[in-house]
């Protein structure tokens, strides 16, 4: 990188306005769905997506490791969380076979029934606050910007 | 809400993929960005975030409680993060005037320098992996789009 380069490396204030505009809204979107999760059903953003995921999951269960990266936590904390929701039956740990280092977080039959009850509250927020404010042909713009994004 | 509002609660594939993209994009382009301060400067991105946000704020300082809803960390998140960066040197705890409770958060000129050190590397990552990838003519319509969200 040499001194020349410095014109290319700016970042407008026209850009910098939509970057934090992208943080914001990001951030504002999750904690109106956490405030309803909490409102309805005392309970956190972070149980449902740990539920979700599971659910999604190959025989409901993942790898801890796994399921860390995919609700973006830390491996300890998302230890912590998972005992939590052990003690209220909505998870289960278990060894994985032949690996005496490694656990599966399982979906519960009462962990699938929480997900259920709070579904409704978690998909009307996604469609209030984010996808039901942009038109079939903005939606498909949207997609296309974000994927620009996620090269 | 009556049962006949059914098909208006509806989260189609098609929002449904957006918002999944959405999320996907934000915690992609936040692992880009800490991954990037963590390499060049080991620093995280929370510790930059806290640094950045006491910079803007009027004499440098902003109460714990502020400083933690614009970082959005929790209280006491917000607390072992401010004591590990006090211990570092780059920001002071000091007790508010007239309120035996309130503390703020004040960035020293050590503070003021690391900032100034990790900036150049934060500001390419979020031109590189975010609003350098778009025309002049696509930010303007990513920011309307945004903002249809941020109402």
């Amino acid at each position: 990188m040499t001194a020349t380069d410095g014109a290319d490396l700016r970042v407008t204030p026209e850009q910098l306005e939509v970057w934090r505009l992208f943080i914001r809204v990001h951030a504002r979107v999750l904690r109106r769905l956490e405030a309803d999760l909490q409102e309805y059903h005392g309970m956190s953003l972070a149980w449902y997506d740990v539920l979700a995921r599971l659910l999604e999951a190959d025989e409901r269960r993942l790898r801890m490791t796994e399921l860390a990266e995919r609700v973006m936590l830390s491996p300890s904390g998302l230890t912590r969380l998972v005992d939590r929701m052990a003690d209220d039956g909505l998870v289960r740990r278990v060894q994985a076979e032949g690996d005496g280092r490694g656990y599966f977080a399982v979906l519960t039959d009462a962990g699938y029934e929480r997900l259920r009850e709070t579904s409704g509250t978690h998909l009307r927020g996604i469609r209030e606050y984010v996808v039901g404010r942009f038109s079939d042909d903005e939606l498909r713009t949207v997609a296309e910007l974000l994927k620009r994004v996620d090269e």
